[in-house]
């Protein structure tokens, strides 16, 4: 079956004053939907990724050359999309070409669920569990946007600040989805802050494991007194310094296992990373990994030299949290709850409601042909109007906080 | 849909009295046909694995356990494998486990691409490619079995122990299939009359890449020696040594890239011989490195750490080289010829003829559902016989040659 058409559709949606390393979440975060139509009409596969114009730009250049090729062969599609984005300029980077392949594949892989009539898990080994744990990513957050929020509606999480904030923001994480494992995003306040937080986190509710992402804001001697102050506290300390030659030395020297999302990205940045021993758990995310079946080969590797293997998360639809939640689902040596923002957006889904429903922290995996979840287009469209109308095409968390803070520095490590 | 019955059919099919390190191939090779029933009827996916009598009794042993469990799920069904075979004596090592799991991997994904009509690359990510090269396989041989063919058949390929047997060996291979590339199996004879051999093949077809594979024959001085008189000569040297240690050090001395399938046989061994540098080239086996999927894996795991990608072959037929097939249409990675024993075996083929023809020492992907190819309910019948009537259990290449010469010794390395 042949691609007939690959509908690119930039969207946006309301997001609160998330604060990380790098600045703040703006009022409304960007995403890109993706609909793979084939020769047969009837069928529709689904995709999300980046809403960021380089992103969207490249997906564009890659669309019309997508025609006419099978819908299975997405590995072979690689190829096509490089060369499809070799004229654009800059040149695209490895990275950047993978995350439209891994883009376009998800879509594909969709598709073929829904050619096939088998739930996607399927088509990439079947699932080794039906339901799938997810982490509360809790953040230090703002009352409120300072303009407020872009759709007029009043922030219903409050501020979090401070260890009481966050308790009390993880507490209600926890009573509304019953997630089992706690994910604070640092690198916002001076690391003391961040360990009296973690450590309230831990001993507010003990039987949920808590992990720690400063985003890479410490320098190496700070990550080492952190994780030393931590061992015992934290489930892994998530890139508490910016790159894998720090990473080594702060792993060097402590058990508290290291995860990242920051300095392995990529399979070729894997071995640099086992030759120093400089992470215990990379945290896999399809959108950059190369798609959902790269995702999956993931696991045999990171299996392969005894590094654990989480889930990353960035502000996302439902679109993207179904194709996490199938990964997930496919690969055995994914022992860590994923991290997903979906709370915090999930009530502006472009995915029709019913299917992706927390239940005790844990996700149902949807057993429908492809990636089972079906698209709201009045949804989509007023998305795509808030898109167009916003005039925003690049996340800038850093710009947005200095609009506050004019003297606000991102360089990294801070502390 | 459910797995109702797996159907497992021990086969023996004449084979000639081809050398190697361990002693000569004997009158009749073993294998095992498995299909794959569903719960509908008209679904069986088709397999096929080692005949070896262990293996066999670890799959009777795993069969029942099979029944009810989803097809779609496969890497569920490692655990299922592992648990079946857990009072199995003597307990099943790691290898033994994973060798059953991959021979009902593949059954399921020729029964998943019969259900859903699609051919099992596409199943796996696509094809990359719609031909795949082999490589002619070449081996010093005997002109006839002491006793005679099995079947009584005169020996149409005649006597190969020296240089001139051997290019006139691979003149033929090369005229009736059209390899592409040479592949010598060595080990049999002092180090200097193989590499009289190679070079003759060299000098012979200079268009056509020579491997060589002692089997693990030399010491690691030996293997020095005739890797420096071979670089340049070889496409790559094969397992010159016994053990990944070894092969570190001859690696370390050599331009020439040393290939395995001996001691990198599984995915815990990849560490090990990356932290060595010990190998440049695995040679997958979906039969023992997990099935197809794990095979395109390791193609990914390879490339990340910089190491070649082949193909292995023992003594098999047609469902084997179908799944061989499909998996390197699969693997992009895989830029080396295969290996295959088809050329000594098929004729005495239980899948029906028409899909596996050598065109220029390729194989035209099959593209029909599920492997593509179809059993012979007959052939397989009069080979599920003659394995009955022979009493033979397992493969024994040097208690073969023994009768033959006596005082045969088949430590390893030799030379
Ligand atoms: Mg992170
Ligand atoms: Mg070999």
């Amino acid at each position: 079956m042949r691609i007939r058409e690959l509908i690119i559709t930039p969207v946006a949606f309301p997001d609160p004053p998330l604060l990380n390393s790098s600045g703040v979440h703006e009022p409304l975060a960007l995403r890109t939907v993706l609909r793979l139509v084939l020769d047969d009409d009837a069928i529709v596969g689904l995709g999300e990724s980046s809403g960021d114009v380089r992103h969207l730009d490249l997906l564009r250049l890659v669309a019309p050359r997508l025609v006419g090729h099978d819908v299975f062969a997405t590995t072979a599609l690689r190829t096509v999309v490089d060369a499809a984005v070799n004229d654009a300029l800059p040149a695209p980077t490895a990275r950047e070409r993978t995350a439209v392949h891994s883009a376009i594949e998800v879509a594909c892989l969709d598709a073929q669920g829904r050619l096939t009539g088998r739930p996607v898990y399927d088509l990439l080994g079947g699932a080794v569990r039906t339901t799938i744990p997810y982490s509360a990513y809790l953040f230090y957050k703002w009352a409120d946007h300072p303009d407020g929020a872009y759709d007029g509606t009043p922030d219903p999480w409050g501020e979090a600040l401070d260890a009481d904030g966050m308790v009390t923001q993880a507490r209600r994480m926890i009573d509304e989805y019953g997630f089992g494992s706690l994910k604070l995003k640092g690198g916002v306040f001076p690391p003391d802050v961040e360990i009296a937080t973690a450590r309230a986190l831990r001993a507010a509710f003990p039987d949920h494991p808590v992990r720690l992402d400063p985003n890479g804001a410490w320098t190496v001697p700070t990550a080492k007194r952190v994780a030393a102050e931590l061992e015992g506290v934290l489930e892994y300390l998530e890139d508490p310094v910016p790159g894998v030659d720090g990473m080594a030395e702060v792993a060097a020297g402590t058990d508290l296992p290291l995860a990242t999302n920051m300095c392995v990205v990529a399979f070729d940045q894997v071995p640099r990373a086992v030759r120093l021993d400089a992470v215990q758990v990379i945290l896999s995310d399809h959108h950059y990994w190369g798609g959902l079946r790269q995702t999956v080969a993931l696991g045999t590797l990171c299996d392969t030299f005894g590094i654990g293997l989480s889930m990353h998360s960035n502000s996302h639809l439902g679109i993207s949290l179904a194709a996490m939640t199938h990964a997930a689902a496919a690969t055995p040596e994914l022992t860590y709850a994923c991290d997903t923002h979906y709370p915090w957006n999930g009530a502006y889904d472009v995915v029709r409601p019913g299917v992706l429903n927390f239940v005790d922290g844990a996700l149902e995996v949807p057993t429908g042909p492809g990636l089972g979840v079906e698209l709201d287009l009045d949804a989509l469209e007023r998305r795509h109007e808030d898109y167009v109308r916003s005039g925003r095409r690049v996340r800038d968390d850093t710009g947005y906080l200095r609009r506050v803070r004019p003297d606000y520095d991102p360089t990294l490590p801070r502390w």
